[in-house]
């Protein structure tokens, strides 16, 4: 019964943005949409431009003149008509179709006591909503995706009713019928022997979406595949209203390396743990490292007995090879991990070198020191190529600080006004700068940039392009240390560094100062 | 086939100190183990004591004396006796009588690759192997649990060899044969499918033991259950090796509540997030706020339309009742909020508005004006209180800010010092006062700790616990608007209060100045 084909539909961008204290900017939706269509979902919810959600509606605006899939479609998600209205007047149902995208989802009722408590209408009126907004969504050209909200609880209270209302989606010309587990509370028993059971009564294709509220997300889409749905919806990480949504990034190594379904390529599928760690970023949740797949600890050995098995054989104690879903193995609490990485770093920055060479011992040492104080040099690897060219070549700083002062002043009523004062030596010249700023950074970063420009003017093509804080030991208040990450472009590369410190304005001034250097290091080695 | 009784094995002492970053003092492996006593596990796994981990020994040692267990059984874990040797003489199985458990449980292979591969022994060994341990075990008076390691591997490789070894065990008299999903690879169609076939061959009682690799721990178990195993192993919160083990917090309200095994009381059910939360702590891992029934946000609404529902009727929307798992509703406020969000939440203020109330509207109007400019009330609580307070009663702030000045100066090869000073005014009195601290943030807040002491004595007790930094636009690098979010502690409530600016000092500044007014808020409203 297992389909040979599934699609998937991610809805991170709607359904994911319902978890608590995650939230995306517009821009953050656009550059979301762009990685999902190059890690191929077919389907991408974009969210609900409803009139009342004018961030939502402004989103398809934007995505009609930005946003350009090579291969997903872009999906508007609302409701049925509202009861006792016309569907071609719907106020909702237009909003759908002003958004423009070649696909719609609506989602209706299944459960009869939603229809009676919550809609407070009839049972045919609820069929009639059905079937009438699908027909005005088809006959506007949308391929119509019906998403049977709480279909699954509506099955159990009454399976006769739960199923009309899918034919009434179906026969009205949706394109897809989608069994949802909205409250998220089905076991995997259930979903495989009602998916089998409505398998039986409708043709028209069947997608599964499933919450974690009983941590059978994951396992509930799978099964449902088993039974032959053939679209999954699901957000990355698994994001999502309380427990949230069934995880994208296990659900798609489990239809693909399990189920042997094709639904990504395999370069796609090596994309998959940077995705994840993209949308944690963005999302700015910490990332879950015990994740599935994708998690740091995914393929992390401690037990001693594993360790020494998985020298004999990797697949002793591992279900997949990590690198199939772009992650790695590691061997916790051992000073040997590491050394193979360093080496195979730095052969990406033209130096070659043998197991056992010093350099490379050094290079770790470095980098042990650093992690261990908050560095973590996954996410600024122009900083980790400094950390090897000062280690290996002695690499010298561009400049050297003298002294920097940064004052904020704020006065009731007004904005904040930041100020730098900054004093740097090139070669034997001292420079002597001032500049005002959005921010103290701000500033700081225009002090610097004035100082260096006589006698770096490569560094004019520079600018940030991102800037991040994350509070390391949260716990520690405001006295906690913060590591500052930042990305620089010169319209050519883009290049990440970091700096970690109690202070936030000592750590920024170190992924500053790093990404200048940076700047100057790759325009020597271009030289040679 | 779904057995009318299920027992629980936690394994959260052994296998769940396999997790990445968790270890347990042997001072919190006896708390642990009375807690979970209490809860109502039936057997506790409290490590291997074997030899070469004095650590594990002695716990077994202190247990012996100091471990009154009221209800569940403790269990040593180790493995069959090692290869060509005699298992009366076998070090490992000594070590396991000598921990003087009612209950010893081990493992030994079901998978031809590992016996030939790991072992490197014969199949024929193997099975002596397992059924000399177990005759050891069981002559010596104990209850002998015998795990077969990646059994559904084993099985998938030669099926016949695979229940060989469990009936060597079986036929030696173990009174528990468990399937172990070593690797955490399996599907639940797989599991379910040779769950049964083993049930038709295996009259011993059979238990179930998985890992999360494929995110199907829990579903794995209850769909084995189902099948017929009688025994479930797993850890609190999913702890353990890799991706975890099977969340026992899913696993007992998934038996309990929807299978209908009265596998623990409803008063120990009752119990299940504050185990959770406990476990956490002892793991020093911070709580995963969507984890299933006991996560924070495992029943916490955002989305407006399920807001509006569960106003309704409450199960709209929760697929069980929080309380039942010792959790609790929560409405969260957003950009996506609607009227019926805001009057829940004033309510919980002690404001009640009816539908249509012009304060109502103030609120979500004044709500989506500081959404859209970036602030994210979600997490911030304490914030939207005081927004209620000030748009419905006018209320005003304890102190007036005249100015401040935050510096940090910077010398090379020092530490950057910091130095607030602040100037305010409560009622006509003018404080000015000046303090240093580890960073900007936390000079200013040191400095205005000093300012209001003498005003409100009562802000002494109060302490940050939390602060966390996010930047809303980070295209727009250094000057991108940050959000600052602060929790604060007085010792007895927690609350969370925002700020946001370009300035990262400002947004720290208006975060501050709401913690202090929310606490002199709430000390206000606590007299009347």
């Amino acid at each position: 019964m297992t389909p040979r084909m599934v699609t998937l539909y991610d809805t991170t961008l709607r359904d994911g943005a319902q978890g608590e204290g995650i939230t995306f900017s517009l821009e953050d939706k656009l550059v979301l949409a762009r990685k999902l269509d190059a890690l191929g979902v077919h389907y991408i919810e974009g969210g609900c431009p409803h009139p009342a959600s004018p961030k939502e509606v402004e989103f398809f605006r934007a995505a009609r003149t930005r946003l350009r899939l090579s291969h997903a479609r872009l999906a508007a998600f609302g409701s049925t008509r509202r009861k006792g209205r016309t569907a071609d007047r719907d106020e909702g149902l237009k909003a759908l179709l002003d958004a423009h995208t070649p696909v719609v989802a609506i989602f209706g009722k299944s459960w009869d006591l939603h229809v009676t408590e919550v809609l407070r209408t009839t049972r045919e009126e609820n069929l009639a909503m059905i079937a009438e907004s699908v027909r005005v969504l088809k006959r506007a050209g949308r391929e119509v995706i019906y998403d049977a909200e709480h279909f699954f609880d509506g099955y159990r209270s009454d399976p006769a009713y739960a199923v009309a209302t899918l034919e009434a989606a179906a026969e009205a010309g949706a394109d897809w019928v989608v069994l949802c587990d909205t409250n998220g509370g089905a076991l995997p028993g259930a979903v495989r022997e009602i998916v089998t059971a409505v398998k039986r009564r409708l043709t028209a294709p069947l997608g599964i979406h499933t919450h974690n509220d009983g941590e059978c997300a994951v396992a509930n889409s799978l099964v449902a595949v088993e039974a032959g749905a053939t679209q999954v919806q699901g957000t990355i990480n698994g994001y999502g209203e309380r427990c949230g949504n069934a995880n994208l990034c296990s659900v798609i190594p489990g239809l693909k390396l399990k189920l042997g379904i094709p639904c990504v390529t395999d370069a796609q599928l090596g994309q998959l743990r940077s995705m994840s760690l993209f949308v944690s970023e963005l999302a700015t949740k910490p990332p879950r490292d015990e994740m599935p797949y994708v998690g740091a600890s995914a393929f992390a050995h401690k037990a001693g007995v594993h360790v020494d098995a998985m020298g004999k054989t990797a697949k002793a104690y591992e279900h997949v090879s990590p690198e199939v879903v772009g992650n790695r193995r590691r061997v916790l609490v051992s000073d040997m991990s590491g050394g193979a990485t360093v080496r195979w770093k730095a052969e990406g920055y033209g130096l070659k070198l043998e197991k056992g060479d010093e350099r490379g011992r050094r290079i770790l040492a470095e980098l042990k020191r650093l992690e261990a104080e908050g560095y973590h040099f996954e996410g600024a690897e122009a900083s980790f190529e400094l950390l090897v060219a000062r280690v290996t070549k002695g690499l010298k700083a561009p400049f050297e600080l003298l002294d920097f002062r940064v004052a904020v002043d704020k006065k009731p009523g007004g904005p904040s006004v930041s100020e730098a004062t900054l004093k740097v030596k090139v070669g034997d010249q001292v420079e002597h700068t001032v500049a005002e700023g959005d921010g103290p950074v701000n500033a700081l970063d225009s002090a610097l940039r004035k100082a260096l420009g006589r006698f770096y003017p490569q560094l004019k093509s520079m600018h940030l392009t991102d800037y991040r804080v994350r509070v390391i030991n949260p716990q520690a208040a405001t006295a906690a240390k913060v590591r500052v990450t930042i990305e620089t472009t010169d319209g050519t590369d883009i290049w990440s560094t970091l700096g970690v410190s109690e202070n936030i304005i000592e750590a920024s001034w170190q992924a500053l100062a790093d990404s200048v250097a940076y700047k100057l290091l790759k325009g020597k080695s271009r030289k040679r």
